[in-house]
């Protein structure tokens, strides 16, 4: 059985490709088995939870950063479980925020069981995430990751602060994408090089190359947001405006717009009119050129992480980090 | 200035009385400054949040079991602080999942700022809590509360999946129970006892004490839900009704009733038929003795904690903590 999860990751080297794969069913197995639950009804909604397959980078990026992937150790794999739920539980918790209905091509735990079961199978989650750390003992990891998480919800809540805000700041934008996602990413290279007992020069390197690479993943999720193929989205085009989020393509097109796009673009996000606004803002921002801009922003942060992995020891697994630079840049669109 | 957080709980040792007011203060201090935010969105919603005073049941267990009131070590102030933060960021989601508008005589934060803030407000306090346990490498009460904390999920979990179900059987309502709510205030007590450093013996007479009145703390909550004057509530009478949530005083009603008594109950129950509904099956259980046999039951529970006062030391914390059973027994009603 060939996992779902690196669909997209370009990995030229097919060894160190099926050495992930083994510890990403470790990583998978963990997760599973941790969150299991005597209730049939928490174990059927655990179900539904774990059914749509993820990217899986964050743990990918824990397995390659602690260095032993193929024989991680079982702390790495632990770390890389823990990453994985933890992202789960934010999602689960993000979509009751912003009523989503649709992730990944499915339906979500909201749509379908109800707000209630979503947010306390985010707590459910989110805490099993905990224990397993506090139980393995790994302290430092521990340590990291709860207040990346503390984080998380600062940036989700600044985000909701700045919804429907008239006009967001670049800078402002930069800093709720950091806080809500390139932080974790960002955890989980230092998680990885912590428990890989890389020296200190080198866990620097990797958070710098993670935080780089976050930003940039969070930039490209926001630029396929206006121009997608839905079916390939697992969601509607727009959402995002939907759920009055104004993110980069927005912003930089209405940056370089003319004075009459400029007005135009602020008058249909003052009047808030429904889908047919929503179709035209996102026809403005592609052709004022925000989405490319925005990627060309994407681009830089994954070449500034490539020149994080300059203070990485050369090998395989440097060479896999600078092909997930390309996935998380160029991936489908 | 006299803080209202021990309203209700009658010390007849004014020193220890106010040895615990100091320290409640220090507690309180502690919950403020953790939770503050350079961002003035989140610093408000941190103020809506902690202007209702709680009753700060839980911080009292831990500085009573730790032993030292009114000098206490930082390490139980800490605890202390915690618990009260696990316990908010509880009601914050419970409010949510249960759609209640009103706590402590307030309206609650989803009502007053929507489900989406008062999730992440959840989120937020309760990984701002996880934060203080590991900066103070408080080990072995972050691995008994962050264990705590998720077996309350699944107590919610339970709960949300019971709701409108025919009619629970009594030991499913007291798994839930001691899930949702007892467990955690017999984790008050055991954090207090490990800290106050308890020798074995009596740190089990401290847990046995806590799940005892936790048990008893929360059927007393349910008679109230029956019988209580709103304006002392809080809340409306039959909010849980209302909720689906069926609790011990209409189990019991329905056990003791005659025949014809209990299918009225079954039928206005599987109705679901609104406010007259509603105020029939309040006043059927109470007519048919369920809130009076429910309270007994709780004075039951309130007698086991007593038992196990024994396996302490004598003294004015004891006595302290035998006050307590009182006022969880006996409070307003």
């Amino acid at each position: 059985m060939k996992p779902a999860f690196l669909k997209g990751l370009k990995l030229g080297n097919l060894r160190l490709r099926e050495a992930l794969d083994r510890d990403l069913l470790r990583v998978e197995a963990l997760v599973r088995d941790s969150l299991r639950a005597d209730e049939p009804f928490i174990a059927g909604l655990t179900e539904t939870v774990l059914a749509p397959p993820g990217k899986r980078l964050r743990p990918i990026l824990v397995l390659l950063a602690a260095g032993r992937p193929g024989a991680s150790s079982q702390a790495a794999v632990l770390a890389a479980a823990v990453v994985e739920m933890i992202h789960t539980a934010t999602l689960l918790h993000d979509d009751v925020v912003d009523a989503s209905l649709h992730r990944r091509g499915q339906p979500t735990l909201n749509a379908l069981s109800g707000d209630g079961a979503a947010i306390l199978m985010g707590d459910f989650v989110y805490s099993r995430a905990i224990t397993l750390l506090v139980e393995a003992e790994l302290t430092q990891v521990l340590g990291l990751l709860a207040t990346t998480v503390h984080r998380m919800s600062v940036g989700e809540l600044m985000q909701l602060d700045l919804r429907d805000r008239r006009l967001l700041s670049e800078e402002a934008y930069r800093r709720v994408i950091y806080e809500k996602t390139a932080r974790l990413i960002e955890a989980c290279c230092a998680s990885g090089a912590i428990l890989g007992g890389a020296a200190a020069g080198v866990a620097a390197a990797y958070s710098d190359f993670g935080r780089n690479i976050g930003m940039a993943f969070q930039i490209v999720d926001d630029v396929l947001d206006y121009e997608a193929d839905p079916a390939v989205l697992g969601k509607p085009v727009g959402s995002d405006l939907a759920e009055g989020k104004q993110t980069l393509p927005l912003l930089l097109a209405h940056a370089a717009a003319p004075p009459a796009g400029r007005a135009r673009l602020e008058a249909l996000l003052a009047a808030q009119d429904g889908d047919a606004a929503r179709q035209e803002i996102v026809e403005l921002v592609r052709s004022l050129g925000g989405t490319v801009a925005a990627l060309a922003a994407a681009r830089r942060y994954g070449e500034a992480a490539r020149a994080a992995l300059a203070g990485l020891p050369a090998g395989e697994i440097r060479e896999a980090l600078d092909a997930t630079v390309d996935y998380v840049v160029e991936r489908e669109r």
